[in-house]
């Protein structure tokens, strides 16, 4: 496999995260008060300066289990190293790092992963971090997918199936792009291609404010429609494109593009919707299930001359 | 003081959760994904079916000090107890039960809270619990008010200051009252009165989808609009008669209204946001703080009949 990994290592050039706030340069300190962390009292770049590649995720058991299988897997930690939760001073989100990796935790639904962005934007910048690439991996529920596939996000949509991020500023309503990096997606695609374990497709992903209404269910404790429309719905989402349903890559493909972060979304399917609705596979399975975006992401962090531009 | 204990106790009256789907009575086993809780392996009756009191809250630990601060308080636990997360299979939300109380996490935002909201209901229904109250304790950013004052909601209102919930379901628009319960908000007051220890206010709470653009901030890692524009945003919603603004008590209201629960909200202001967008108070003024919802509910739930109808 010949990957270009220019796009990664970036030689030549430093791109650097373009902060979107001009008000930020006139303050003395920051105060990133969901992560404990300040400029007060933290040296960003000697702690964040070399961080390439930030992996985010929704549990914070999952971002420590993948800080500890990267840095084997790389060989960048010492074997049987417990990485310490750099954001210790709150239950707000978990944080770890090794060597050029980050890996942070960012709680269920866009207004948690979007407080968590905003900081983790500020951190990279305030550590003059440069040629970042994020990525979320995450759970989801697949439309029309075998339980345990994996969906590399193309685009993602809104729950009327448009690529697009709404949201309300000083009372207005502002519409944001939610596209993603291409390339990323397309590398993605070929390391589990050659990984070989486990149905992988690209397609888009719907980004939903709820799980249970919000994403057609008929076991919440709320639901007043009926089965013939929950299908009719997801089937339509089906033919727009949509493969999978999960809540947090909208606001996150917003932000890593107005931030001119390399971004990409990355959800194994816990369960195929138009089967059905609760989650019900042995926790043994969803076990597996989970580790499959890690595994995808470690071979393509692998690949992308790790040893050459993270050592 | 007199209050009307039978707003609590609810004597001679069995009120039940009131579950707006008719397709759970169908099903032969419900699995409460986010809680690792399920009807097929716990006995939810003999777990849960004399809770009467819930409270939540965003942050884990905080919703863990709250029920050692209760049973300690209320007389209901052994001293120096240490209560168990009862969601130990998961790390989306933690749930710690003394007595009649129920203390659980929600994590942040509306989605998030909506999840946990969704499962708490369904369990209190298979619980078969009757005569529920739910309190939300949060934080918050208020305006107008000092730093530490209390936020009992009249009425929780969305970004353009409209008492109202909005979410899509099946790709449509449904808006869905936020009314909480007037009495139980008054009681909270009265109690506040009683302890005399900080200021307190009844008041509209504005719930957003975001902390930094959605609230106005001019500090988050993406602001296009000036000082003055912020000002101006957040004039305009204290003279609507918003007193804070957090992230979650749309919905609570919403679905609580609907499943026919008595529910308040009340949040301490970490900040007045007339004045900054950064909560730089230190880490103990902070604490403190945090514990005055906490001291309110303690309060209300000893003067309401704990010992007749709890013990």
């Amino acid at each position: 496999m010949i990957l270009n990994v220019s796009q990664f290592c970036y030689p030549g050039r430093e791109n650097f995260i373009h902060l979107c706030n001009p008000h930020l340069e006139k303050m003395k300190e920051d105060i990133l008060y969901h992560f404990a962390l300040g400029t007060g009292t933290h040296d960003f770049p000697a702690l964040f300066g070399d961080v390439k590649f930030v992996c985010v995720g929704g549990s914070p058991s999952r971002m420590k289990a993948f800080i500890t299988y990267i840095a084997e897997e790389l060989g960048l930690g010492s074997p049987g190293c417990d990485y310490p939760n750099i954001c210790a001073g709150t239950d707000r989100y978990a944080m770890y790092k090794v060597g050029p990796v980050l890996s942070v935790s960012h709680g269920m639904g866009i207004p948690s992963i979007s407080i968590m962005l905003h900081e983790l934007i500020k951190l990279l910048y305030h550590a003059k971090c440069s040629n970042i690439t994020i990525i979320r991996i995450g759970t989801s529920g697949g439309i029309g997918l075998e339980p345990g596939s994996v969906v590399i996000t193309r685009q993602s949509v809104d729950a009327t199936f448009k690529p697009q991020f709404e949201q309300v500023i000083l009372g207005k309503t502002v519409i944001r792009s939610t596209n993603l990096d291409e390339q990323l997606a397309k590398e993605l695609m070929q390391c589990s291609k050659e990984i070989n374990q486990f149905n992988t497709v690209i397609g888009n992903t719907m980004c939903t404010l709820d799980f249970y209404e919000g994403q057609g269910r008929l076991d919440g404790a709320i639901c007043l429609y009926n089965e013939e429309e929950k299908l009719q719905y997801l089937k339509e989402a089906y033919d727009s494109g949509v493969r999978n349903i999960e809540m947090e890559s909208s606001v996150f493909a917003a932000m890593c593009n107005l931030s001119g972060v390399k971004a990409a979304v990355v959800c194994v399917t816990l369960l195929n919707r138009l089967e059905g609705d609760q989650i019900s596979s042995s926790h043994d399975v969803l076990v597996e299930y989970q580790q499959r975006p890690q595994k995808l992401l470690k071979s393509w962090s692998r690949l992308l001359c790790v040893k050459r531009s993270f050592a």
